[in-house]
């Protein structure tokens, strides 16, 4: 057997069943090796930056690690975006990039470039030394994608180390354990908690899950603290019959302000609170000064059950009653963030995937969303734009019996729409809503946050994504999905009920 | 002046013209500045490989760097791809990245990641350390990627440098001067060679300009040497009444029978040659064993005036007589990689600037663009696809009294369509030519090379890009480009004469 097999039996064995793929010359052995094996779904995308991004959604719906297969540092280096955001949400992702046969790098190649650099930002980086060692490396990182928490793991796998022989198997790699509840910790931080003013529960990473949420509620309901939700998370559960928790701001005076008052802030997964960006004249620290801040679990740790022995120690009741605030009706007249946010939310079916890359069209979503029907939010945790299109065509391939929704803004949708023909490739139950508001309005507001009241005619050029007006349903005929164009909140719910009623992706362009 | 005033106003009085940007929250400074100064035009790009690829495209054809304004790490990223061309290519290139405000980098924000990891695999890097030296930093930066010979040089810029009030103008920097023609070193080359069994004189990077062309071609018309030109060029001028040499082909097979019995390889300004790739039982080096490698002239260095030295030295005709070519004719009947390249080369206008990202199909059109009318074609130096779309951009910026055509791979046109979104907003004269044969043509050529004669069925829908088609002239109306799609060389003709006779880009998708 070639070292290539040997890679993706070991892989398969160790329950990954998905290669997301973008493969050129020094990937051929392993190309071959997904046919010379079984049970590894081979996914082609376009362009690399897809790949990563599907691997991303596709390990946020399982806990388990997709493949992604990359060319050489450039075809990685069209990937490291979407594997910045994996990072940031702690996804189990493995790429695998040939690389020139080991005995050929020095000849310094065209296509030759410091890999490793390229890889180390993003997470846990292997060289592949020979086929001597391609079971031990595959499996090693496979095991270091899956932490806990999880993260990034790159093997660069020179040609020949695909195509020799490989002998030794795999090392057998165990799970490491998650540690026990410290009993002792937690009841030091009921005390220094209870009764306090003004206790705060951030709440963040897998403590986003339907356990994690219901514990944090036992606290809010019984007044131990209030609850609050990291900015961007990697996913969590939100919907009717949910707790539904205030998000802490995303601009940091607001955040500061949301905070303000806090004399004990919990953290539960998420991490200590920063700004996003630095202002001039700004801080990097949300949490206030003087405040104690206590860290409860963090990411990758048994969160819910951190939250259940606190819960437990204050004498909360364990099964508080949720007041859940009446689904949203659609709304009626002419398109704009709100009416859009709330007809979505009162259509979206149960069960739904909604990957959020709505960015600032997103914001009039979010109240309407915890009365929804119950669903899976996946949230873009590294600001890397260009995630949502891939990262739904991932959750997709991990979900097939669940709808997915990418909700996606325009500017941000334009850097990785090769997705959609992935989406009609494997015809995958996508319904992509385009914020169309034909701008990056972020960066609109961000000027006016510089202090620029009257941007010039440069800056409002790059800010500006009319001339010409990009048509989005053009786009995704391009790539094979079927595209509508709406302008009404009463065209965007027929378009919407149109598109869940039938098989496959679908694309849906709400001019704002 | 604010940091970011005074490097935007360092880089025009350098000559620096163009900055091709897609900027974010941390560029919001150099956004301003753009309009605080005069003298710097703003191009937007929708991804990031549409900056990099274009700033390389105007590289090429001015000799003078552009900026490219680029978000972050991630944003970055992005352009990686097109910037690793650059760097093969020699092209100056500044990039500016803005980062996180120095003192907000310890609280690693979201979208806080290692930019100088990322840039270094590219070239020249340098992290600002505050507005104190932004003048001077910009200053070395453009000097750096003068060269000669040029190269990608990225300053990483935080964004308090930008902000804060810079005090100290720039250094001066003078441009290093060409050594001297070493007249020794030449006469021992004439010497070594004079009378050799077989000379050959591989021509690369400037050598290619027209001067040293005409001074190869005395070496050749006098059967001093047989004259190759390198794999892969940045640039080269082609056509009627300019000297048209072999060019050393791709597959080291073939490349190591094309040098057989070589017994003096002369490098004017290309590298020793090289196997693209590795195979099994392959060699990295191409020149033969035995054959003496002489450096005559390295990239950047006076290659044109190194060969006429040799020349002369060799008793060379100073003007020998070109014998071209026939203009070639349109072809009939049914759209073929011969057909096209046949009817393209008889059709593109004089002064064109080609840009050839058509792979495969482009091997057909070589051998009839030495009888085109005179025109310049920018290459694929690093392997890095996507490149065509945006270095055609950039060459129409630089240029726009020169008609500018991308003759484009279909798969590899997919990694940066968007692309056509500046040329439609910028109004470029550029026509581009789909080669849409549906496929990794390249790949399914490697599969057979690496053993796989039948290809298994994951490994053909790796290489394949029907299912569904791609429409091209969806994707070009969708960012305000008319396409046209052909099925026969008399209907390419009639688009690319259409194409030709209207200002505004065109797109042509040609079926084969």
């Amino acid at each position: 057997m070639n070292g290539a097999e040997m890679m993706i039996r070991t892989a398969t064995q160790a329950g990954v069943e998905v290669c997301f793929a973008n493969p050129g010359t020094t990937e051929m052995p392993l190309v071959a090796a997904l046919d010379a094996t079984t049970g590894m779904r081979a996914v082609l995308g376009v362009f690399e930056g897809v790949c990563t991004g599907a691997a991303d959604g596709y390990g946020r719906m399982t806990g388990r690690p997709a493949l992604t297969l990359l060319h050489l540092g450039p075809g990685f280096a069209n990937g490291i975006a979407n594997l910045h955001n994996a990072r940031r949400a702690r996804t189990p992702v493995v790429n695998l990039i040939g690389d020139q046969a080991s005995w050929h790098l020095a000849a310094d190649a065209p296509l030759t470039s410091d890999i490793a650099s390229l890889a180390r930002p993003v997470g846990w980086v292997h060289e592949v030394k020979g086929a001597h060692e391609v079971g031990d490396a595959t499996a090693k990182a496979i095991a270091a994608s899956m932490g806990p928490p999880g993260q990034v793991a790159t093997l660069i796998v020179p040609a020949d180390a695909q195509w020799n022989e490989a002998q030794a198997p795999p090392a057998v790699m165990d799970r490491p354990e998650l540690p026990a509840l410290d009993e002792g910790r937690i009841g030091n931080l009921a005390e220094a908690i209870r009764g306090a003013d003004r206790v705060v529960v951030l709440l963040g990473a897998n403590g986003l899950c339907e356990a994690g949420l219901r514990a944090a509620y036992r606290l809010a309901a019984s007044g131990c603290a209030e609850v609050m939700i990291e900015t961007f998370s990697a996913r969590i559960e939100r919907g009717s019959g949910l707790p539904d928790f205030p998000r802490l701001p995303y601009f940091p005076e607001q955040a500061s302000e949301a905070l303000a008052g806090t004399t004990h802030l919990v953290l539960a997964g998420a991490l200590s609170p920063v700004a996003f960006f630095g202002y001039p004249d700004g801080e990097s620290r949300l949490c206030p000064a003087g405040a104690n801040e206590h860290c409860l679990a963090l990411p990758g740790e048994d969160i819910a059950g951190n939250l259940d022995a606190l819960a437990d120690r204050l004498g909360a009741d364990a099964h508080p009653e949720l007041a859940n605030a009446p689904r949203p009706e659609p709304a009626e007249g002419p398109l704009n963030p709100a009416s859009l946010g709330r007809t979505l939310a009162a259509l979206q079916p149960e069960g739904a995937i909604l990957v959020d890359e709505a960015a600032t069209t997103g914001t009039a979503y979010a109240p309407f969303a915890g009365a929804a029907l119950p669903h899976t939010t996946l949230g873009l945790t590294g600001g890397a734009i260009g995630q949502g299109l891939p990262c739904a065509t991932g959750a997709a391939i991990a979900c097939p019996d669940r709808p997915v929704i990418a909700f996606q803004a325009d500017g941000s949708g334009l850097y990785t729409l090769q997705a959609l023909w992935t989406q009609a490739r494997e015809q995958l139950d996508v319904t992509t809503v385009i914020c169309a508001n034909r701008s990056y309005r972020i960066l609109q507001v961000e000027l006016a946050r510089a202090g620029i009241a009257e941007p010039g005619p440069k800056a409002q050029s790059l800010t500006d994504l009319r001339n010409p007006e990009i048509s989005w349903t053009h786009a995704a005929q391009a790539f094979g999905v079927p595209g509508t164009r709406v302008e009404t909140a009463e065209a965007f719910a027929d378009a919407f009920r149109h598109a869940q009623s039938e098989p496959g992706p679908h694309l849906i362009e709400a001019l704002l």
